[in-house]
This record gives C-alpha cells, structure tokens and sequence, in this order.
C-alpha cells in the first residue's frame, strides 16, 4: 500500500477564488481542523505577497499541531539576481516554517513572454533558489508551474527545468496544470515519463477547468504521485483546485492507497462543511461523498432494493466519510419508513403502534395540499412529536396583518406587520416595520416572543426558498416557502404552503421558532451527551431575513 | 474525427435531483432549448412512472424540432410477463416517439436480490422487451444499468445481458454507471474488452458519485463510446449525472471529436444559465468553462500576463462557449455583446452609436443591484429599447398598497390590493381581493387598465418564480422575481429585483405589462410578415397568478 501525503492548499490558492475570504483567525481554525483530520502538509500563504500572511506565519509559530507540517510559498527569485539577496526568498524563510515550496516556469514560452528573461536564466533561477533554501530548511519542495502544457510545448526544456531542480536539492518535486486543461491520459503519460526520468520523489497539483481536477490527480497517482495538492471541496481560482474531499476518499477506498486513517476518514463530512461554514458559502448539497444528497435516494424500487443490500445503490458506505443514508420523506411508501425516519430523530417507536397509522394518515393530507418535507426535516420531526404526542404549545396564535404601501415609483415600499400571540394565557399585539413584509412578520412575532423566551436571541434565518407549485388542473396555484433557519447547535427547515405567499412564509416562521423552543434543546442535549462538539461560531447579522 | 452523439437526461434522469421539479411548461422549454443546441437526443421523461411525463409526451408530440430526437424512458417488462402485455412497455409505445430507451439489469446481484427473478429470465426479459419494442419504433436502445459493478462482479453475466440486447435488434447499448463509483481506468478497459466483443454502437452513462462523472464518460469515448448521455449542469440524483456542458467542450476542443457545431457551442453557457433559471437554481459561479469565474483573472502577474498572450493563463478561448475572459479589476467588456443581442430583438444598432455605451452602463448598474436578464428577456428588450427611445409608456404609476390580514389560525388569509394609475390624463384607482398579495395586485392593476386596453385579456401568467441572491457580507438580501408571461403568440419572461418580495414582483408584472402592450404587438407582426407560425395554445384561468 504506498503512502501518499496530503497537501492542501486551500488557505493560499483556495483563498484565491473571487468569492471567499478568510481572516487570520479563519486560517488557524482551518488549519488546526486540517491537522485534526490527518493532512500532511497546510500550505498557510505566500508571505512576500500579503501582510496578512506574514500574520499569519507570525501566529503559527506559536501553535502546536498533532504532526501536520506548515509550508511557506513563495516563487523562484527574480531575473538576474543573486538568491540570498533576493527579498521574496528572504521572506519565506523568515516566515520559519519546517517546509518551503516554491513556483517556478516550465513552459518556455511563458519564461520568455510573462517572465521576459532566457531560457538558461529560468534554469538558474531555479536551482539557485531551491539550493539557497535548501541551506537553511529541513524540507523544500518545487511546484513546475504549467508543467503540462509546458511538456507538450518543448518537452526536453521542461525536463530541464525539472533537472535543474532535483539536482539544486529539491525533496519533492510537483507536476502543476497550472490552467486545467489537460486530459488523464495525457497527465497520466506525461507523469509516467518524467517519473522514469528523475529519482526525486513526485507530486501533482491540478485545476479543475475542464471538470477533471480529481480524474487528473489520480490519472498521475497511477503513474507514480505520492503527493497531491489540492483544496477543501475544491475551492481556488476559476473554476478551483482538484477537490481534496473526493480525492481522500478515492485514494482510500477505490484505490487501497494509505492516507487518512479510518477515524479521519469519518470526520471528511465535517471538515468540508466547517471549511465552507467559514468561507461563507452553503455547502453543496450534491457533493461527491459528503454532500446531504450524496446518499439520499426516493422511488420505491431504490429504498426497497436499498433495504435489502446497500450495495445495490451505494457506491461506499456512507458512514466511512461520516455521511449517512438518507431516505427521501417525500417517498413515504408504508410504516417501516416512518419509524426509519423516527430512529433518525432518536423517537422510539413501534410500527405496530395506532400512532404511526395515524401520523401516515396525516402526511398524506399534507402531501396531498403541496407539503414537501425534503429540505425540511424541521416540519417533518414537528408533525411526527405532535402525533406522539410530544409537541409543546408555547404560544398560542390569535391573528397577523401585514401592510407593504409604495407611494411614488422611485421611493422604496413600506412593509409594516402586527402581530397578535397569547402567551401563557396574556395576549401581546406587537407591530414592526421590515425590509419586507416577511422580514416585518419575522421582527414583531420574536418582539412579541423574546421577552418569554429570550433564547430565541440565538436563531438566525439562514435562507428562505419559494417555489409555485405545479398545478394540477382546476386547482389554483399554491406557495411552498422552504426556510432554514439555525442556532450555535444546528439548522433545521421547515416548510409552509399557502395560496398566499405571506401565509405560507408565517407557517415556515412559526414552525422554525417551535422547533427552536422544544425541539432543538433537545438534540442539543443528546448531542452533548454522546461527546462534545465543537460550537459553530455564531455570524451576526449576516443570516438576517430581509424580505 | 469521429461522431459523437449527445443524448441528454437533464428532463429524466436530471429531475431526480432532489431539490429539482420541472413543470411541462418547464420541460418543454428546456428541449426546444437543447433542440437549438444541436443535442441529438432529449430523453423527455418516464410515461410509465407519472401523469406529468404522460403529458409531457402529449404536448410534444404537436410540436416541432430542428433536429433532435425526442426519447422515451422505460424499463424491461416485468419477470414472467409477456411483453406485449406489459402495462409499462405499452405505455413507452403510446407516448409515439421515434426513439425508446429501455434499462435493465446487468449485474447479477441485482436480477437476484433486487428484481427476485432468475438469471435466464432476466436475459429473456431484456431481448423478448427489445423485440417487441424494435416491431413498433425506429430506433430502441437499451441502458445496461449497474453495468460496470456487475462486469466486476460476474463479467461473463454482465456480456451476456448485452449479447442479448444486441441479438434482440437494440440499435445501441448504453453502458452505465449507475451508482457513480467506477474509476477512469476501469471503465476504460471494461469498455474497450465490450466493444471488442460486439457489433452494436455503445453509449456511455455515468454519474458523479466519486467526482469522476466527466471523466468516466471521457475515458469511455476514448475506449470507443460514440454516444454521451447526460445532464445539463450535471444535476440529477445524489451528487448528479456526468455533466454535458463539461463534456461537450472536452471532446470538441480537447479530444477533436464531431458533435455540436461552432455555433452551437457558442450558446453552451446560456444554455448552462438557462436551465439553472428554470430549475431555480442560482448558476454556479466556478463552473467549468461557463460560470462567471471560469476565465476571471486576479493577481497582477496573472493579468499581465493574460494581456501578452491569454495562452498563458487560459486553457481555451472562452468565446468558444460563449463565455468571456473577465480581468477582476478593471472588467471591461460587452458593446459586441449588445449589438449581437439587439440583432436577436431586430434592432437595428451600430457599436459606435453612443446608446451602446449608455446601454451598457444601465445595464452594470442594473446588474450590481441584482437584476439578471438570463431567462428575463422580456425585460433586457425593453431596456434596450428604452435607451434606443423606443419605449411607449402607455400609463403612468402612481402607487399602491397591499394588505394581508389573516384572524384565526384555521381561517385562510384575505388579501387586497388597491393600484393607482394614470392613463391619458385620467388617475385611476381600483382595488381588487386576491388569493394571495400579487394576485390581488395583478388583479387590481388590469380592472384599472383593461378598459383602455383591452388586449390585456390575451395575457396570462405563466410562472413566477422567486430567489433570494446570494449577497456578500454586509449588504441585505435582495430578492429576485422572475415572471413568465404569454399571449397566443408568444411569451417573455420579465424580472424584478428588491429587497421587498411585494415590489420586486410588482416591478415583474409592470415590465410583463408594458412588453404585451408595446413590444409583443411588434414582434407578433415581425413573425406574422415572415412566416406563419403555429399558434401557441390559449391557457385559460390555470395560468392565473394566485400568490
């Protein structure tokens, strides 16, 4: 089983993409996350580039990690310098890492157009800076920049360069397509030339431009990579980096190659979601192996064949990326998918019970008026308490009135929304003013509420979907609003239908507010209870409902 | 160069996707779309699974297309049954397309525990289903499903199914990955040992479980697939079908093989946005080669670069997909753009004209608040016109206000609109109760305005569809309305943007006003002088807006 080390990028060229941003503070936490789930190397910035890398570099010096290794990147020295002169590799080694990777050209063309120097100099570049830092680190690694197309392009120069590096000293030496355009085929004969050429161990580093940045990374695994680099769920410039996520679990599981251990395997699902969770991104539901629909399946025939041998539709099993099955509510054929779907909420329940009958009566009725319980497990675990019996009354409803005036056709509308509750047999009538007129139901009903319950404080609506149902003839159209809603714990949907718009919006509000009174404690405390987990960081306005 | 078809599932197998439905309205749009787009095959739906696809195949069985064929999807008929009684295979034959697509088992794991039938039967199942399909229909393929897990499992069963199939007179066998898990490698060499021992043309089916969807078919073609099925964008169940706007690009500009033409792949991005739009969807920024960010350069020395030579940084030309190299800073682009898409509209218009530039700058200002004209034409038509002075304004707004009022939990919500208006000269005011805020709206808007004009009976609402953007930190969420009208002539699709779901959708119903009473009327005569077209089919009160 050969080993293959683990090099993320995702805090340097991940945070490259045009959308995402990380503080110094997201770095460490991406890092010592990274560390936790056995990655070998975390390639932390470029510090000649930013102040916000040497920040970085700064602060980690002081940090401890389990046995991941922090690198420093930066690029060959500049033309017709000396290297222990030159300022950006001076930089680097400031930054005090155990490891340092540097870019350099491989492609002629971009030595002699985007460098503007020749093609021995780049040769000199290389070797001197590789044999400058090689003088004062443990480990150095060298990234061929654009070493695909430079090979196609001239491949006795790129071998050169390649030369030039293993003899200066380099310990890796890492094969980049650098612009995604490369097949595996192509990756994968290439690789296999050059590895039959040097002795230095190889690395790849790929972009996903053409969709094929994992295919890419395990086409030069194949040919004799020991090292990939890429980033959490692929995220970088462009169209991103080879996806680390999918990667892991391909080496791993298809291809019987040592990385993770089985229990950082397990904790793949978390870390892609945190990473995303910090870059202020939604997780992608359809991700390959940790994505919520990764394992989701509906239809009859897919559960029933799933029930008797996941293997028929299971490509892994899911718990080993720590993902699970999820059977689609929607699909609820029978009884042994309610008490399924119970177990999933820690309800026990017996399929013989009069209740579960009861309940299934129930969910047709509300399938049947345009309910749609994907995406809003919330609702779901409601209506299913509430058949057992388990649902708590907080606050009972007495009426709303919501008022959007717009006046003259440059000036912005005004929503307006009062509210009546009864709470503990008192009854509160409160009034706000929103940004829109959910927005405004969504500010009077917590005015009303907060002052009894004031962890409804900790709630923020994460988002809010609406879609026209598709008619059949001679009914009228009806509102399905889907809303997620979360706290520091968790996030749960709920789901509201209406012919109204408003209506629809006010039942989603209201069953996200029950779930956060007498649900959520609930798994919160059967969470904590099995072992502790780390709190997601609450973002403050950000989530805020303004519609 | 050899020919590859392009058979798209986006309506079957893409509609899985659990966060996915499609009306027929919907459905029929995407395939005159992919129709446009030179796609061979449009596998339209099941008609044995659900009345929607039955309509679906009612509808299109009128209708029209360039050159794409339409597909319908079904199974083998059932263990122990003759075909020509199997409800299922009628029901295939009934829906009256020239092409039908069969799967069936291939591993024998899943004959055995799955289907609970045996070996033979199952390889009678698959050839007796062919024959009597191949009797009443042109062209019948057959989907070998799970075949490369089952190849794995029992090769010699695996090849016999397809021997079968291809004894029986199916014109092609698709060979499938249906649980997403296969390696490159592996579908390579299982596909060249297949092709080897069969006469018939093969076809290609994967999905993205392991993020290798692309390069699994990729690897197929090269081990001799001339067929690609596939989904728009990749969506379908789980993590989604190998992606064809990915697929596409590879063979035609990677691997040079024959399947859309030049001008065909220059619409691949709008037809990416387009589907993503009628999916409700927000278009993915990264993807490869037609999101937003596919050719989007940061970074100084990326930049310069790209300026000497965009080899350097762009591993195609993104013209050839109809996408565009985008410089972060300084993003200047489009006065071609306008000029092509006026010509689309029958504008007369010349890029030196100073209206292109104005145009342009409406349209970035329009664009940083949230507008978005991909499926909204309707709209970018009469902004386009309203710089080139060619818009009428046939009335005047004056304000309105909406009230929803709702006074018991178990009594539905009343709402009421009251509209002001002036129309030559004349300030109406009118009220009207609707089943939901903008029908009232809608409503209360055409009693003030049919009186003057009363072509606005012809008009119905179609669809409405509403998003909340995705806003970088610190601004509010802005919600966008995107409405689909029609008369018997045509349809247009106009959008509304504000943080306000009231006004963003007012603002969608005033563009839909003003496109029927001022711009509809002119294309109608357009087309009625060039050639008489096919009446679209009046939609009575089911298209009625009741939100």
């Amino acid at each position: 089983m050969p080993v293959i080390k683990i090099y993320d990028t995702t805090l340097r060229d991940g945070s490259q993409a045009e959308d995402i941003t990380f503080t110094v503070e997201d770095k460490i936490r991406i890092a010592h996350k990274l560390d936790e789930n056995g990655f070998n190397y975390i390639e932390g910035g470029w510090p000649g580039s930013n102040p916000k890398d040497v920040d970085f570099f700064e602060k980690v010096k002081h940090l401890k990690f389990e046995q991941a290794q922090i690198v420093a990147f930066g690029s060959t020295r500049s033309p017709r310098k000396r290297a222990d002169q030159d300022p950006n590799l001076n930089q680097l080694l400031k930054a005090g890492t155990e490891v340092i990777t540097i870019f350099g050209k491989s492609w002629d063309m971009h030595v002699q157009q985007a460098l503007e120097t020749d093609l021995d100099e780049n040769l000199r570049m290389v070797a001197e800076s590789i044999q400058y830092l090689k003088k004062n680190t443990e480990e150095v690694m060298f990234d061929a920049e654009h070493f695909f197309d430079g090979y196609k392009h001239n491949p006795e120069y790129a071998l050169k360069v390649l030369k030039a590096a293993e003899n200066a000293g380099a310990d890796w030496i890492v094969l980049c397509d650098t612009n995604g355009g490369s097949m595996p085929w192509e990756v994968h004969s290439i690789f296999e030339t050059v590895a039959g050429e040097l002795k230095v161990k190889l690395g790849i580093h790929t972009h996903n431009d053409s969709e094929l940045g994992v295919a890419n990374a395990l086409a030069a695994v194949k040919a004799g990579a020991r090292q990939v680099q890429g980033t959490v769920n692929g995220i970088g410039e462009r169209c991103g980096n080879c996806n680390l996520i999918s990667v892991v679990p391909n080496l791993k599981l298809k291809m019987g190659m040592d990385c993770l251990d089985a229990k950082q395997m397990k904790k793949l699902k978390e870390l892609s979601a945190f990473v995303d969770e910090l870059a202020n991104r939604s997780h992608w539901n359809h991700q390959p192996y940790v994505g919520k629909s990764a394992f989701a399946h509906k239809g009859g025939v897919h559960v029933s064949a799933i029930r008797k041998n996941r293997e028929t539709y299971e490509h892994i099993e899911p718990e080993l990326v720590g993902n699970q099955t999820r059977i689609l509510v929607s699909d609820l054929s029978g009884k042994s998918n309610i008490v399924y779907k119970a177990q999933e909420f820690g309800l026990d329940i017996d399929s013989a019970d009069p209740k579960v009958q009861e309940l299934l009566e129930e969910l047709k009725r509300a399938e049947r008026l345009g309910f749609q319980y994907e995406g809003a497990e919330g609702s779901f675990e409601l209506i299913m308490r509430e058949a057992l019996g388990q649902r708590e009354e907080h606050f009972e409803f007495v009426g709303f009135r919501v008022i959007v005036e717009k006046r003259k056709e440059d000036e912005a509308p005004i929503a307006e929304a009062t509210v009546k509750v009864m709470v503990n047999g008192v009854q509160e009538v409160t009034a706000a003013e929103g940004d829109g007129p959910v927005n405004a139901l969504d500010k009077a009903l917590r005015k009303a509420l907060t002052r009894f319950y004031p962890e409804l404080e900790e709630m923020s609506l994460y988002d809010y979907k609406v879609r026209i149902l598709d008619e059949s003839k001679g009914t009228s159209a009806k509102i399905r609003v889907l809303l997620e809603s979360g706290d520091q714990n968790a996030k749960w949907g709920t789901v509201g239908v209406s012919e109204d718009i408003i209506e629809a919006s006010w039942q989603a509000l209201i069953d996200a507010i029950i779930y956060k009174l007498g649900v959520a404690p609930r798994h919160a405390k059967e969470k904590a209870e099995s072992k502790p987990q780390p709190k997601l960081e609450r973002r403050g306005s950000r989530f805020h409902l303004k519609i």
